[in-house]
């Protein structure tokens, strides 16, 4: 920190991403909840052939790309709004619809970037904890005053809610904002998507970067009632007016075009899951029910900290947290199957070790 | 507006962003500094082979394209930060830099984005008028504290000062910031960045959407000590970490190394405002003496509202601010030598229309 920084940050603790291996070739890397799979070959062509005129400013209403989005998640195009990525949009989500009267609400236990949006933008956070089983009860987001921030499914439990639970908080509270974040929504849990249209206080968050191959090109979306909408292009417009640049935008379309691509990414990745929380039962690891393209899992007789450690020397990733309550598990994105078969083999020998050598927790 | 968007930021008024015509074909576009000639083709190559990576996450820190930056401007890889735009950078110092204590200063007229960026950051701004040449007297910004944002050359009026002049505000006032937007430095003014190794006060901000014709790719840099780019390293991972997508990451690294097309396409647009100022000035335009790849003119014999109309009636776009002070005059961008003819042929029309009809300012 320098002696110029704004007394305002002084104290911010910013996110810290997933690891990025400097040299990834030879790595399992299962720990930022990517695609294995690349973009879809008919979206790289359609999205190449668009880069003689990144001379020209992209289209900073992102419009083209808007009307598809819309089309396909049945949305009305004024009701839809592009980001850089879906973190972006959460951060003008905290900007436009918390201040002192309105505290971020959000779990004990969840995607770690809405406490660093709270303290960015100076705002109340009131951090509700989760059941011993990780679940959500709506009851303590409906009896509080505040704006809900709801990973649904959560992360990185993975657990999801359905729709009809979420609706009873944007139901309850007409003067107060639900924000449901989707990230991994397409991988098992059901949007909120068709509620926006009945509650003007719902705003629904999606993102490109898991379901859609698309983390490298950063896209997201915010979806809502078009006053929200209109409020997060204030923010926007006094920002990052081109926020989303051209061959993301082309990119974008030539995905949604292709939809069975992605429809058979997601069933891939979805057998991939089931298989692997087969194997890890099996190994003895317990875990939550996740609906997401990751997993979250402990094993009894060994700590968190040594599987992530003994895996990495094995040049496999995973995301390992260290908090409070989550000290003994881990999350592992869904990869390949043999991406996932290495993991399993790799932590079935870790644990034969562990059992000869009679080691401890 | 909706009723839900905090009070902190009701009264902001968004940036107007330069028109983007919806059916671009046949339009004389020079209305948003945008560079004529594409992205070279080396580097459209090179991008061109990184995509099927995109279903990863971009490198948070750009490190080899902030590498590439560095040893290209002559400065050290800690001394420098990419952006998703020079935009995102701006606000990343007005966030940073500025703060009750310490209000933006900035002249009256300049880029349009400070005041909004002040605005959004709720930090006190002082606009110090320019002299009635539009020239920027330093002891102005010496004798106020205040975190300096001086665009050199300045816009919309294309004059620049020499280093010299800002490294008296930046040795006078050690305590407070100087931020020097670099945006159209290429086209004929001097960079500050050597000054960033002597000065710890000294922030430069670049763009890679004028010389380098990336603007529809978004990249920006800021450059300066390494204290000050930890600061804006806080802020950009408090907000959006994986702020510029593989892509782009990948375009700009692509541009650098072909560094022969930018000094050509430089070369171009100089000569080719040298042409059109030559021009301007035979049809009677006056002009600010600009180092950039816009000019600033007006004539005395035809207000700039008629002006912008009537160019924009044969399809040629030019910016009309609108503003106190200079609300006669055009900022017109540099194009291609047969778009600057298209403008010059077009203004000789419609002045000797405007003499035959005796018409009135």
């Amino acid at each position: 920190m320098s002696r110029f920084l704004s007394k305002r940050y002084s104290e911010l603790v910013p996110y810290v991403p997933g690891e990025q291996p400097a040299d990834p070739s030879g790595v399992v890397k299962l720990n930022t909840n990517e695609s294995p799979f690349p973009p879809s070959e008919a979206a790289l062509f359609y999205a190449g052939g668009h880069a003689r005129s990144y001379n020209l400013y992209s289209d900073p209403d992102a419009n083209e790309l808007c009307e598809v989005f819309a089309k396909t998640v049945g949305a009305e195009r004024d009701q839809v709004l592009a980001g850089n990525g879906s973190d972006e949009l959460l951060n003008f989500a905290f900007m436009a619809f918390c201040d002192d009267g309105r505290p971020a609400l959000f779990p004990d236990i969840t995607y770690g970037f809405y406490t660093v949006f709270a303290s960015l933008n100076r705002v109340p956070q009131v951090r509700i904890p989760l059941a011993d089983d990780f679940s959500l009860n709506v009851d303590d987001y409906i009896n509080r005053k505040g704006t809900a921030y709801i990973a649904n499914p959560n992360a990185p439990t993975g657990i999801a809610l359905p729709p009809s639970e979420i609706e009873k908080i944007a139901a309850a509270k007409p003067d107060d904002i639900v924000v449901v974040d989707e990230a991994y929504a397409d991988f098992g849990a059901q949007s909120c998507v068709p509620l926006t249209r009945k509650y003007g206080n719902l705003l629904v968050i999606m993102t490109f970067s898991k379901s859609r191959s698309m983390a490298g090109a950063r896209l997201g979306f915010a979806i809502g009632n078009k006053a929200l909408i209109s409020d997060m292009n204030t923010i926007k417009y006094s920002i990052n007016p081109y926020n989303v640049n051209s061959y993301t935008q082309a990119l974008g379309i030539g995905t949604l075009l292709d939809g069975d691509y992605t429809k058979n990414c997601i069933a891939d990745i979805i057998t991939n899951r089931e298989y692997t929380v087969k194997a890890l039962r099996g190994l003895g690891f317990e875990l939550t029910d996740s609906k997401a393209n990751f997993l979250f899992a402990r094993h009894p007789r060994m700590s968190g900290t040594k599987l992530y450690k003994k895996l990495a020397e094995r040049k496999i990733l995973v995301r390992h947290f260290g908090a409070e309550r989550i000290d003994d598990y881990l999350r592992i994105s869904i990869g390949s199957r043999s991406q996932m078969e290495k993991l399993i083999k790799a932590l079935a020998e870790i644990l034969v070790e562990e059992n000869a050598g009679g080691g401890t927790r």
